[in-house]
């Protein structure tokens, strides 16, 4: 763990250089009024003063007992980085030092069997167990928020690939196993899952699915829903295991109960999951719209007529110029820009400031077939292919821009994303809304907003929004001013016809949306399923079943007091 | 209801003629040993001695201001009517007058306030209430199984398309719509649901997602469950509706626990359907293939090499040879057999004895390229093309088999369904531990079987298995000899990792393997959200969630006292 950085996303040796993109910052200044002297640094991890563990002696010894003595850990780096997750406010508060409540100790079981016997000493001793992957939520999923002990339970040594069935091209897999260690060992047999998301190298297959999780594939693969034959659940009442079958028409899902449940009813162990043979060919395209709408609709109407491109990103108007902006010097697009020259492009119409790129992908023995079809699509709503080039740096860069998240912490700007997902219809209204609450909310809080969109999974029925919004961050208010945002854009979305989470999930932060998403009814079936399985509510309590923990009063409170809205 | 047939299938005036089909009651008789005397005819409905109905005049008066005079029926032909569904034992009791048990009355609700009123009058008068839709059950799941008075809830007038979205290609549609109504309305706007299971004339919207049901577009277009955008269902505790959006990560699926639910949580008023557009082309193929296996090798490779018709249906050896034997001799199959030549096939290795018949059928705009693509890939498994008129003659006269049946229990012969899915790598031994379970329980009651089977829904992962079984009727003993043989297909199934029922569902027939198919830890799941929703156990009881109410003793008892089997 000594290599992850502590108080924000992935290797601590690892940073997103500015170096080579020269507009990046000029355009960042003029967009958000930075002077340029803003900074936001960590503290200095000794200066943390940490709560001690408050386990007694005599159950850190059953602990050790349960598991093994180097599988309970409880020195202040391990307890830290087990802490939050990875969303705007957890960073805030590490690199203010501000952990109040973090776990008693770190337990890392080997198997599901010592999961069990952990969850029963929770159960007996009035203890909170949190599961955790790879602590890459960035909705507060793993967060302490209870006032009893809690254990974070890391599952990373449940890693294996237990047995892969090429017959059926399903694959049987421990929860904990981290993305890059996944692809690796299907890769190793000419199979592959699949499931990208930008956090692949930080997150698990366990995660994945107790958070109902999306990848940049997802408009060809699916999401992980679709991805998940079975799995294998310990929860505080048993465990359930459900069947590898295809399909099944034997009552209510319990599948779909778990996938999606958050580590609230239990510990995902292992899946079998649905895995497929690595494609041979993939083809990349970017092409330019020449607004935003005409590529909405060239999107719709390939998914529609079953022409279905494994990657779609499609970004907004915003996006697409801040993308360009903001955008390295290479060689590829000297070469472009050379070829066909920016001002060919804009007496056709196309611009860089007010066009919409779009990112193709296309996977498998059909990738040329597919991707013409596509392009064809697109063409008939007047896309101009700008090139392979500009579609592969940013498949190059996918996972690198987390990392572009700390660089603007450091200098003092608030970023964060956030997501949805709607009927197509109903696509334009919502966009509009919420790049509407999202700036008004913002100029509340005294900074300019910039507020990027892109649509980036695709169904026959609707897509995915997925929204990254920006600001100068107030001084001393930085998490006031971020739940401001939030609770803005978040009521915006739920207003218009969006759902509270496409791919993300709910924890902590999404938690007072959770019964206008399901309704009083639906929740206390909810809460019914959890009471069922978790009677104590030992499995990470304060998530998305209780909203009375949540940050709706906070964050009106932190409106009052600081920005004086009624 | 009056033109429909009250002891069986469909409308009374339809038969399923066996004229033109010289070969049928030949291969029948030798097939199943039958002297040709046997026989078994309906009861005069008249000689029905049904039970009063137990509602008081005031209940029935209370009942009629919730809807109106005229949608309260407690005449004898419409309970009879409502008290079974169409499964084997259904058809037995009917055709016996043999219906201790029938519904108190049948209420025909308008709309959803009537449906919430009449669930509030359920509860507060200890009246049980079913949800009743085509009625085509055949696994017992609309069957009074409660003691206390019972109320039939027919939804056939909430019939309604309410709305359609072009532009999302949904439509929100009342849960009570038959299937043709349902496709007409769609289809008038270029639109299609593409749910076509054999039930289709005389089965509803609600019912098909009550039941996780499937069509013979399963394989292309989906099962209903992933066809279902969202649901709203009225339960005792009050409504759920769940939101209109492609995708969510907003928490456990309460959609997936409505779909699948077989009335026991409340009923389904309405759901919002994925369609699409009404394809333009049909292409349909029928092939031979020298073995079952060979035919399974060729339906995997192309879903797994994402070449997906739309209709796949492969029949093992033994429905081949059926399926043959009992051909209409019509002008296509005459031209057939005179452009190729029985024997010239036969020399080719091509046997209708042993072979394995596939018809795909591919709808769409690429319809000619996937069907070329699937026939590549079955002629790498030396499949033999046999045409289209075999396919199309098989398409025109798949809603006419469910009245063969009726033809065969007039003649004294058992003859009945059963359906599970599993994983390719288990499709084999499934398969064969099920015929031999079929043949020795069939036995072990006196009568030869025929047991046929084919592979009608295929995903990436396996594929379902339908069998249907026939045999000589154990005279007096029609029932007991169905449970002994049904209950041998069911533990095999269970035994050989297949699931207790792809698209039947459970019903009060399945009941008794529910724990088996998911635990206790997962049955709890299930009665606590029952126990949430309904807590007075209105809703369809002594369904899925009861096995105590179920079959396995009076099975194990029926073996006992007639096949002596320990």
């Amino acid at each position: 763990m000594s290599e992850l950085r502590w108080y924000g996303w992935g290797n601590a040796a690892k940073t997103f250089s500015l170096e080579h993109r020269p507009g990046a910052w000029d355009f960042l200044r003029a967009a958000l009024d930075l002077s340029g002297d803003e900074s936001f640094l960590p503290c200095d991890f000794n200066s943390i003063r940490l709560r001690a563990p408050r386990l007694s002696d005599e159950q850190l010894r059953a602990l050790r007992n349960l598991t093994a003595p180097s599988a309970v850990k409880i020195d202040a780096m391990t307890r830290v980085m087990h802490a939050y997750g990875k969303s705007y406010r957890d960073l805030i508060r590490l690199r203010r030092g501000d952990i109040p409540n973090p776990p008693d100790a770190v337990v890392f079981p080997s198997n599901e069997v010592e999961v069990a016997q952990i969850i029963s000493f929770c159960a007996q001793n009035d203890v909170t167990l949190i599961p955790f992957g790879g602590g890459s939520s960035v909705v507060g999923g793993v967060e302490p928020r209870d006032e009893r002990l809690t254990i974070s339970l890391d599952l990373a040594r449940l890693n294996r690939v237990v047995s892969v069935d090429e017959i059926s091209q399903t694959a049987t897999i421990e929860a904990g196993i981290l993305g890059p260690d996944l692809e690796r060992e299907l890769n190793a047999r000419g199979l592959t899952l699949g499931h990208l998301p930008q956090s692949f190298e930080f997150s698990t297959l366990g995660g994945w699915i107790a958070t109902r999780g999306a990848g940049l594939t997802s408009t060809g693969y699916g999401k992980i829903e679709a991805m998940t034959q079975s799995v294998r659940v310990v929860t505080p009442h048993g465990v359930i295991e459900t069947k590898n079958v295809p399909a099944t028409a034997a009552g209510s899902s319990i599948l779909q109960m778990i996938v999606g449940s958050e580590g609230t009813l239990g510990v995902i162990t292992q899946a079998t999951m649905r895995v497929r043979a690595l494609p041979k060919t993939k083809k990349y395209q970017a092409l330019l719209f020449k607004s935003f709408a005409d590529g909405v609709a060239a999107i719709r109407a390939m998914v529609q007529s079953d022409i279905v491109p494994t990657t779609v990103r499609l970004s907004d108007e915003a996006e697409t110029k801040s993308f360009f902006a903001m955008r390295e010097e290479s060689q590829g697009w000297k070469a472009f820009t050379e070829r066909i020259g920016l001002q060919f492009l804009n007496s056709m119409g196309y611009s860089f400031e007010n066009g919409a790129l779009l990112i193709l992908g296309v996977e498998g023995d059909s990738a040329s077939r597919i991707m013409s079809a596509a392009q064809a699509v697109c063409k008939s709503q007047s896309a101009f292919s700008i090139g392979e080039g500009i579609a592969q740096s940013w498949m190059r860069d996918r996972y690198e821009t987390p990392y572009l998240r700390e660089v603007l912490l450091d200098r003092g700007v608030l970023t964060d994303t956030l997501e949805t997902a709607t009927t197509w219809d109903n696509l334009d209204r919502l966009h509009k809304a919420f790049l509407q609450a999202i700036a008004d909310a913002t100029a509340s809080t005294e900074s300019k907003s910039l507020v990027m969109t892109h649509v980036s999974h695709c169904y026959r029925d609707g897509a995915s929004l997925y929204v990254t919004f920006l600001a100068r961050m107030a001084q001393k208010k930085e998490i006031e001013q971020w739940e401001t945002i939030k609770r803005a854009a978040t009521d915006c979305i739920m207003t218009n016809g969006g759902t509270l989470s496409h791919h993300h999930g709910v924890g902590y932060e999404h938690a007072a949306w959770m019964q206008r998403e399901n309704g009083k009814v639906g929740m206390d079936a909810l809460k019914a399923l959890k009471s069922a399985l978790d009677p104590k509510n030992v499995m990470n309590p304060g998530k998305w079943l209780e909203a009375e923990h949540s940050m709706v009063g906070l964050a009106m409170e932190y409106q009052e007091r600081f920005w004086n809205i009624p």
